[in-house]
């Protein structure tokens, strides 16, 4: 069966992220001032061969730790829908 | 009060992903055969001030409007935590 399972790789709280400083600072410009902080990161949905949601679940996490995500700079979320 | 919005932001369906199509094959390389298909988006969290979590979404859906999402390639979903 073909499972989807969505990846969520952000930024580590504690580091900088420019590409949100700048989007942050894009809205105050136009005028939303009530956006006080933005963070960016990947959202990555893979199509899964598997034969039950926990093994499309592992083979997901197993991708997103040699590929996907760089632990030094990112943290993830996997969820099998 | 300051609420946090997530904003999904995907390439349309109909549309080719290249940075999917990439991703795919170096999963492919690392002998993750069961993985069929990959789309890339961007994961956006914003921190909102307002008085209710509709109004947070109502801001963070303009906001999605003028400045995070092409609407000519990409669809995108709103939701407050």
């Amino acid at each position: 069966m073909t499972y989807t399972v969505q990846i969520k790789v952000m930024p580590l709280k504690e580091l900088l992220d420019p590409q949100g400083k700048a989007i942050a600072g894009g809205l105050k410009n136009l005028g939303l001032n009530s956006i006080e902080e933005v963070r960016v990161g990947k959202n990555i949905t893979l199509q899964v061969n598997a034969g039950s949601s926990g093994e499309a679940k592992q083979i997901a996490e197993e991708a997103t730790k040699k590929l996907l995500a760089n632990p030094v700079m990112e943290y993830y979320e996997v969820s099998v829908n």
